[in-house]
């Protein structure tokens, strides 16, 4: 059965995106979105987003075939509790969280088992602004979207998913829940939260004023994220605890190591560290491309 | 005595690009350049950057009005040595090293005491490519430079200095040294020696080839300054070794207390902290610019 209706729930930077991206990759069904902020949701429609909103899900889901839900990953316990009553076994379901273990529990939590069409799913994309309005058709192009489909998710529908993702001009990669949580805490968790705590700490210094003042193009860019939207990121860090806390005790013991090594002036362990780094990222940036 | 001739020590990204800024903004003296690599100082003059060169400062010093020393602050020591027999009252001395109070301190050892007409100096600018070849004319151009004189620096020279930093479009800004080693502790090295850490961090992790796979823009951003060359940076490190180790110290402290936080899940102050960066840098960007 194709997806001809889909309702997108939460029509922010992500979700919309997402709609525009499957409208210029050539999808021709309907896009319902659903929210809190009728104002936002009329915005959506006024922007070709949408096609039409609702804020209530039982004008939505029972004519969807995809449901899609595109909220920070702090609100997904709610949603599917509201979901739960129109839950129907051929519905398909995905989400968009930054976290995948947590949004797994919790649709576990409120509707009792996972159902075999529910596709786990995280596009690695984003930008610092937030909200509708910061939508684009091509924030997925070219990058990966990890899907982290449970043992008993049925093949079709990680597939009918997978096309979606295609479509949205993404490279869908398969990866288990687990190890996609400790690889985005490594790569995208622990950086966010070493941005937000040394622009907290240089904030608290007494002469903080001279020191923004002083603040070149590389401090600037190793804080750009800490300008993303905290909420947000409140939930992504306390959504993935555990994996997170492990990649954080790490780089404190690599920093209290580099620290002592710095206090003794051991220059070769200081040199050492530094080229090593600067090797492994060149090497990635190589592989990998600068953007 | 207007400044008619000027011997660069160093003729890399930053002596380069001062030498062409000078140039752009109207300098119409001689620049002569010394380092140790011939080919380097051949370049140099082959793309128009400097006039002459030598390896013997004995060729270039009596005939300069204004010695500039553009090498990376490890190496000053061994420079202010050799330039000792050269010394004399009406020399103009400057230099671009990224530290200010370790650079005084060579000066002292060098030349016994600090003389009249020496201007420490730090133009707060740079990319992470080095050598002539990344040199630009408007490297420093509507970039601050902070010069750090002494208290019998001689009034006269401070000015001399100041004007050609200016002549080389910079804004010149006079700060004590030890304020300017804090300040550059906290929103330069303090950054490069997290970007250096979190790369090596995550480099040694078993599955480090599918962390790198993944990582997403804001890594790369992140980063960036991970790129810079170690020796660099590794001279800097030791050289503003005691401001570094206690910002480098606040900032970890911060770290461990938001580590508990996110540990008993307390929400809150998760919230708070991620809210008051996002807020100091908004108001920080709002009031300097994005770049």
């Amino acid at each position: 059965m194709a997806v001809t209706c889909i309702t997108l729930i939460g029509v922010g930077l992500i979700g919309g995106s997402f709609a525009l991206a499957l409208r210029r990759g050539g999808y021709e069904g309907t896009i319902y979105g659903y929210g809190r902020s009728e104002t936002a949701l009329r915005r959506a429609v006024e922007l070709g987003v949408i096609d039409h909103y609702s804020t209530d899900l039982a004008d939505l889901v029972p004519a969807s075939d995809l449901i899609v839900v595109a909220t920070p990953v702090g609100t997904m316990a709610a949603i599917f509790a509201d979901l739960q009553p129109f839950l129907r076994p051929d519905l398909l379901i995905t989400d968009m969280g930054s976290t995948k273990l947590s949004v797994i529990a919790a649709a576990r939590a409120a509707w009792g088992e996972i159902p075999a069409r529910f596709v786990p799913g995280h596009p690695i994309a984003g930008k610092e602004q937030s909200g509708v309005e910061a939508a684009e058709a091509t924030l997925f192009y070219q990058r990966k979207t990890i899907l982290t489909p449970l043992e008993k998710t049925e093949p079709k529908a990680l597939q009918q998913v997978s096309r979606l993702w295609q479509m949205a001009g993404a490279e869908v990669v398969k990866m288990a829940a687990a190890k996609h949580d400790e690889v985005l805490a490594a790569t995208s968790h622990l950086p966010h939260l070493l941005a937000f705590t040394l622009v907290d700490t240089l904030a608290k210094l007494d002469d903080h004023d001279d020191i923004f003042r002083f603040a070149a193009g590389g401090f600037r860019d190793f804080t750009r994220i800490a300008s993303s939207d905290p909420q947000m990121w409140h939930d992504i860090t306390l959504s993935n605890r555990a994996a997170l806390l492990q990649v954080v005790a790490q780089f404190q013991q690599q920093l209290t190591e580099l620290s002592l090594a710095i206090e003794r002036g051991d220059s070769e362990a200081v040199l050492t560290l530094y080229r090593h780094a600067k090797a492994e990222r060149d090497s990635y940036i190589d592989r990998h491309g600068q953007i």
